[in-house]
Formats: structure tokens, C-alpha cells, sequence
């Protein structure tokens, strides 16, 4: 078997985020599988190379039509926006590969990692993730409701600073609203709010707030929404956004 | 004011993961300032950059510097592994800003974003990252023990994944395996833990193994450990290590 698989992050959607060794690997590819807007990202690299575009909800069919590209010989790869491994392909590659054909786990199969939505969206607002944080997706399509509120708790206790993947869609509207009522009643309500739509990108929109004035219908899904620790704070500047940082140090720590 | 600072995430290590523009950056600036290793990464660009190499644990110090030679009109990049906003240098430079001359809230800032070690540690192994996970320093440097047990126990509570930075040094040996004892009160035994040495690098190690057999002194400061959910799993392979993912979906979860 001489065919190959790669899981390709590209970033946020610049090429400019774009690591050499995940431009190598897309432009080395034979086929091209992803979401039909990551792969119009993506120049025409070869004229040999095809396309396979898929709607969004099929990951694991994308992943096993994928699979069984490289297992016909094909060098394959996923393209995924940000990381793979972050609420992206690469776990859906996997569940295919244990589910699927024994011969899938003797393929060549490499992750390419790229900067992922919460990465970008902090360094277009300061340092907001410079303490212990953890990242939740809101999305209750693969996950009960419930076991999301228990993370969200969990989260509040651990007094994390919190990044929300998939905050809001046209089917999900209110779980963002959800999502702040239950912090409102654990967090302080000067608590740093977030909304960072299209981050590392032109059209990039910075929104700071708090937890008490926090607007759930700011965030769609093309928006990544952090939410501050404790310490979590604002430098204010004349005539622009404040920038947001989270101290690597606790009050009173020994220096 | 024409001076500049920009704080750029050198990902893992390998220049095929440093993104264009953070490639751009180092090669604009007049001033490269960081942890000696790190700018001993970075190649000769031209011959009027003048570097400013300081040790460990001096960030204050050295975001100091940096600040005050951009407001002498330098410009300058401020170099850090991984991704900046991630246990690393964004947020002593904003932490040194709040504190320091009002003048250099003007001053011209941007982050940088970088491939962090938890990104290239994940891709070694498959997709662990999968579904929601946490990122914990557990260095005790600039924090009290008492907050890393906190967010430890809150993280198992919300059935995270684990990420772990700076796990060990020679002058905190016995950490790690005090986080391993308090997560196997609360944790199955079975629970997947890896090693990853020098992810992303031509010497990268990994080690698959359980909570209840992890030995804390297989890792040190060019480690990260992943200490898995409930649902990450591994996939067998013949003469190889296991792949291991972490589902997207939770068991019943309707797909």
C-alpha cells in the first residue's frame, strides 16, 4: 500500500498563518478532501490533483471516503480550518480508522498542526489566555447539553479562562445566552468578555466586555468567544480598545 | 513614536512550522530580544539586527527592554516558543506595559500567533485533543500549589482533557508525580496519559501509558503530558504505537 494520508490545519485563513510544512503537504497531496469553503481557500496547486468537497455534518463520512482514498493508493489530504486536533477532522479520521476497514491502521498517517481559532482570536486582543485556560465548544450536536453545563461549572470553579468554539449558529441561537447565565451565577460580573469574530483576518471585529453586559447575539459562528479568569484584565489606551491580558502570576505570588 | 514591538510565537522549534508572517516579522525587525535559546534558533537576516539574548526567568525584565527600545523608536520582535499568548512572553510584555512608562500604551504592539507545544504534542499522537480540554502550567513559579490542585481537581470534575506545560525541572522534581496522585483519586485508572518529548522535532518521543502506571520522571521541561478523558481511546496497530483520539461525540450522543 504506497498511499499516504495527511490531516491538514489551515489556520485561521490567512496564508500568512499557513505553516511551510502544511503548504508542502497540501501541495504534495494527489487529492484534495475537506468542507467546500476550507478547500476554496486553497490555490490550484498541480493539474492532476482533485478535489473532493463535502458539506459541513459529514465529517466521518469525509474521513472514511478519505481513508479509503490512501488505502487505494491515493497521498490524501483532509484539509481542516485551524488544527486538526482541535475541534476538527483529525478526531473524525480516527473514529473512522476504528470503525472502519483493519487494513486503514497500516496506512501512513500524519497531523499537521495549525493555529487554531483561540490562538489567533487572543492575539488580536492582548494576552487574554496568559494563565491556565481551557477550551469548550458550545455545540450540543455531538454532546448533551448537560455535560456542557458541568464543563462550564467546572470551568468557573477551576477559575480558568475560558475560550468557546462554535458559540452560536442559525440552529443553536440561545445556548451562548444559556452558556452566561450559568457563569453569571459563579463568576463576578466585571468579569472579561470576548467576542472575536474572523480573528487574523481583514475583517477581524474586537469586541471587550463583561459578563454582566455580555450580548449573546454578538457571536455567530464564524466568532470565538473567551471569557476572562478572575485576574483576567484591561490596559485601557487613549482613542482605541483596551488590550486584555491575564498575568502569568497570582496575586501575592513569590516572584 | 515609530517604533514598533512585535511578540512572535516560534512554534516548536522547526522552521516548517514557523508561519510567514511570523518569518516576515523577525526579518523586519531592527531588534530581536529573548531567551538565549530561542534567538540561537533563529538565522543571521541582516547584518544591522542587533540581538539582545537574556536568561530564563528574567521575562519582566527583558519585556522591559523591549518596550523601552521600541519607544526609542527601534523595531522590535520579542521572540517566544510555541505561541506567545500560551506560558510565554505576550503577557509579560502587557504585564510590563501596565506597569511601566504611560508612553508605551501608544506604542505600536501586535502578537504574533505560534504553533503552541500542546498542538505539535497532540499531532505526535493522533488526536487526543478531540474534544474539550484544559491547558495547566504546572510550574508553581508564579502561582501557589494550592491553585494548580484547584484547577487539577476542577478539570477532572469537568472530564477534560489535560494539557501539561512545564511538568518538571531539576528544581521541581516531585511536582508531577503529586498531580498524578491527586488525579488518581478522582480518576479510572485506566485513563490515557503520553509523554511527548520534543514534539515536532527529528527527536520526538512518545510514551503511551495509563494514570496508574505513569512514572512522573519520564518528563522534563521539553516535555508535555496529555492526561486523557473518560472517552480517550486508543487504536491498536501492529508493531507500532497506539494511535490515540479522543471522540468528538460522547457515547449516546445523537449524531
Amino acid at each position: 500500500m504506497s498511499g499516504s494520508l495527511v490531516i491538514v490545519g489551515l489556520g485561521p485563513g490567512s496564508p500568512d498563518l499557513l505553516t511551510p510544512a502544511a503548504a508542502r503537504a497540501l501541495q504534495a497531496a494527489t487529492d484534495l478532501v475537506g468542507y467546500r469553503p476550507y478547500l476554496e481557500r486553497i490555490p490550484e496547486t498541480h493539474a492532476g490533483q482533485r478535489r473532493h468537497a463535502s458539506d459541513n455534518r459529514v465529517e466521518i463520512e469525509r474521513a472514511r471516503h478519505a481513508l479509503a482514498l490512501a488505502a487505494a493508493g491515493r497521498k490524501v489530504a483532509v484539509v481542516s480550518g485551524g488544527d486538526p486536533g482541535v475541534f476538527a477532522m483529525a478526531a473524525a479520521v480516527f473514529e473512522a480508522m476504528e470503525t472502519g476497514d483493519a487494513g486503514w491502521r497500516d496506512l501512513d498517517i500524519h497531523v499537521e498542526p495549525g493555529i487554531t481559532a483561540m490562538l489567533a482570536a487572543a492575539a488580536e486582543a492582548g494576552a487574554p489566555l496568559g494563565a491556565d485556560f481551557c477550551a469548550i465548544s458550545l455545540s450540543d450536536n455531538l454532546k448533551s447539553w448537560e455535560t456542557i453545563e458541568r464543563r462550564l461549572r467546572a470551568a468557573a470553579d477551576g477559575d480558568f479562562v475560558i475560550a468557546l468554539y462554535n458559540p452560536a449558529s442559525s440552529a443553536r441561537p440561545h445556548q451562548l445566552g444559556q452558556a452566561f447565565d450559568l457563569l453569571r451565577a459563579v463568576k463576578p460580573p466585571q468579569t472579561v468578555v470576548l467576542f472575536v469574530r474572523k480573528a487574523a483576518t481583514p475583517e477581524t471585529r474586537l469586541i471587550v466586555t463583561t459578563l454582566a453586559e455580555a450580548d449573546p447575539t454578538l457571536a455567530d459562528m464564524r466568532t470565538l468567544v473567551i471569557i476572562g479568569a478572575t485576574a483576567t484584565r484591561l490596559i485601557p489606551r487613549e482613542g482605541r480598545q483596551p488590550w486584555v491580558y491575564t498575568p502569568r502570576a497570582e496575586p501575592g505570588a513569590v516572584r
